[in-house]
């Protein structure tokens, strides 16, 4: 009799987490708060460390025909630091472990660590530790970040409460886009290595993708505004999927504006012409490294007048009602289509 | 004109996290001590914090062929709590990446997450943290440790001084031996599938490869003896790469004694099987685990009657001699030649 064998694809990256995540409990003091939100929490003092840890693999999470290693290292870089900004917190560590073939020479590592130093530089980070490793094919970088913050200014995914306030950073759908032009471009390359690419144009979208900026400088605002978000994320697998995760965490409804929104207006003429809805681009196109938070209504004030955070909606005490209203004012259940490399 | 590119293994890996490490300097108060040693050292206060990271790559670190999952988590967890207790240090929470092809189905995963669980009750640290992601092809993993010690018991490798004594715990080869006797059991399977393995006599040396045990005993017998190590490093690559690592970092010479040098009689009967010298294996054989260290004379006394404590040497103030003396009484100049993934 044949059992079909379980597939990771079946469960999906979220539940194969959820799968390890119920077999390990916590032993020692000092662990806070383990697997499940953008960083671990560790009891240091005064203070909480967080730990985040992200893995890039060549082929599944970017594709070096049109990726410069200066960038992805930039961007290895920034994805774990907005994982710690994610947390209210300010990374001060971290290690870069990479395996490589011998494809890579010297000067491929260079460059990688060339942008890996460029992104340490630019968020006061410094590079403490790591492994370096060859690979049978290809490239992966590991990163480890490490930072801090005070007991009292954590943010986690399960603060918000009923009638919070939703706010996002920034505008969404511009990396995903960036892929698909990318993506193109490849394809034309391919077929005819005469052409030039055509990318100017698309600049914004591009860069969006290839120079991700944690939001560092809004962790910052926050701060000065005396704001603790009662939960926050950051958007990495697209705004649909993270209000899931703040939903499930928080035991919250969503209820959010489909004109609240922010989408650049590149991206919206990129989305119409490739035929793409820009608010499903906004909703689920992923590696906008935007953060999404909830404040109390008491902080409104503080932040109304931001250029850079935008109101989309608020919570409510219905769990199971995840919900969009659209320009045309009829109601759209959300849902979490998030990127799932496994499915990919 | 053709310039040969620079490649990775020009420099082997001890060149390449040399290159590297010039280029990056520490910024943040809290950096205490960066690359270079087998941990990073974070100041949080009363303690300082270790975070080591190690990766394991299929095909370079391990062969599935005859590495069961549930030892390859036991031991990528091992060998990281190896680092910490290197630096005297105890760990308490850990992070695991891992990167897989569809080639794995989910009972592989329960399987490897079954020998992490098993090390982390083993040694009493706590899963906080990870990331799971696909790759193209074989199986990765990444783990980062995090310890404590007290900041004035930190071992680093810098510290030993002339004259001090050189210890080395447990015995050594042993891991070296059992990866030439899976080895030849593959090839001997792959050329008649129907034979049967024949390991059980090598039961000790395979044992040493695929069931490491970090050292942590020692670090508490340390610290019940009332002995801070003068300077400290694990045993990963052979103890002759790790004697070399000791005498650049605190610039003194080494000074050992072929007859001192612990070889379990399973091991040295395997090296002659082999037609392999049981102290070569014991000098240039990698992945034993066990811990190197040197001590002040003051604290001879102290460890003289620990049973899996052997004193091999002493330091010198000659930086650049590093010297066995054979059972014959001649003289021979040690080399490191410890295990290079990136010639293998």
């Amino acid at each position: 009799m044949d059992k079909k064998r379980l597939e990771i694809s079946d469960l999906g990256e979220f539940g194969l987490i959820d799968r390890i995540a119920t077999n390990f409990d916590l032993k020692n003091r000092s662990s806070i708060k383990g697997i499940g939100d953008d960083a671990a929490v560790i009891d240091v003092g005064d203070d909480y460390l967080l730990v985040s840890t992200d893995v890039l693999v060549e082929g599944i999470h970017f594709d070096l025909a049109y990726t410069p290693l200066h960038h992805l290292g930039y961007k290895a870089v920034s994805v774990n630091v907005s994982d710690i900004a994610a947390m209210n917190g300010k990374t001060e560590q971290i290690t870069v472990s990479i395996a490589l073939s011998n494809r890579f020479s010297v000067d491929a590592v260079d460059a990688l660590y060339e942008g890996i130093k460029a992104a340490c530089d630019s968020f006061t980070v410094d590079l403490v530790g790591g492994d370096t490793t060859s690979s049978r094919a290809g490239l992966m970088i590991s990163i480890t970040a490490i930072g801090r913050i005070k007991k009292d200014k954590v943010a986690y995914r399960s603060g918000a409460k009923p009638n919070d306030i939703i706010c996002v950073t920034g505008d969404l759908g511009g990396s995903f886009l960036g892929l698909q032009i990318l993506e193109r471009e490849k394809e034309v390359y391919l077929s005819n290595p005469e052409m030039q690419p055509e990318i100017e144009k698309y600049e914004y979208m591009v860069g969006r993708l290839l120079k991700t900026e944690a939001r560092t400088d809004i962790v910052s605002d926050l701060a000065d505004a005396g704001v603790v978000p009662t939960a926050m994320i950051d958007i990495s697998d697209g705004l649909a999927s993270e209000l899931f995760h703040i939903s499930k965490a928080s035991n919250v409804g969503i209820h959010i504006f489909e004109d609240k929104i922010p989408i650049d207006h590149q991206t919206y003429d990129a989305a119409i012409e490739f035929k793409l809805d820009p608010i499903t681009c906004a909703l689920n196109g992923g590696e906008d490294y935007e953060l999404l938070f909830t404040i109390a209504q008491a902080d409104y004030e503080k932040l109304k007048n931001h250029a850079d955070i935008h109101m989309i909606g608020y919570t409510n005490d219905k769990p199971t009602e995840k919900i969009m209203v659209s320009k045309q004012g009829t109601v759209v259940p959300l849902r979490a289509q998030g990127w799932n490399h496994f499915n990919g």
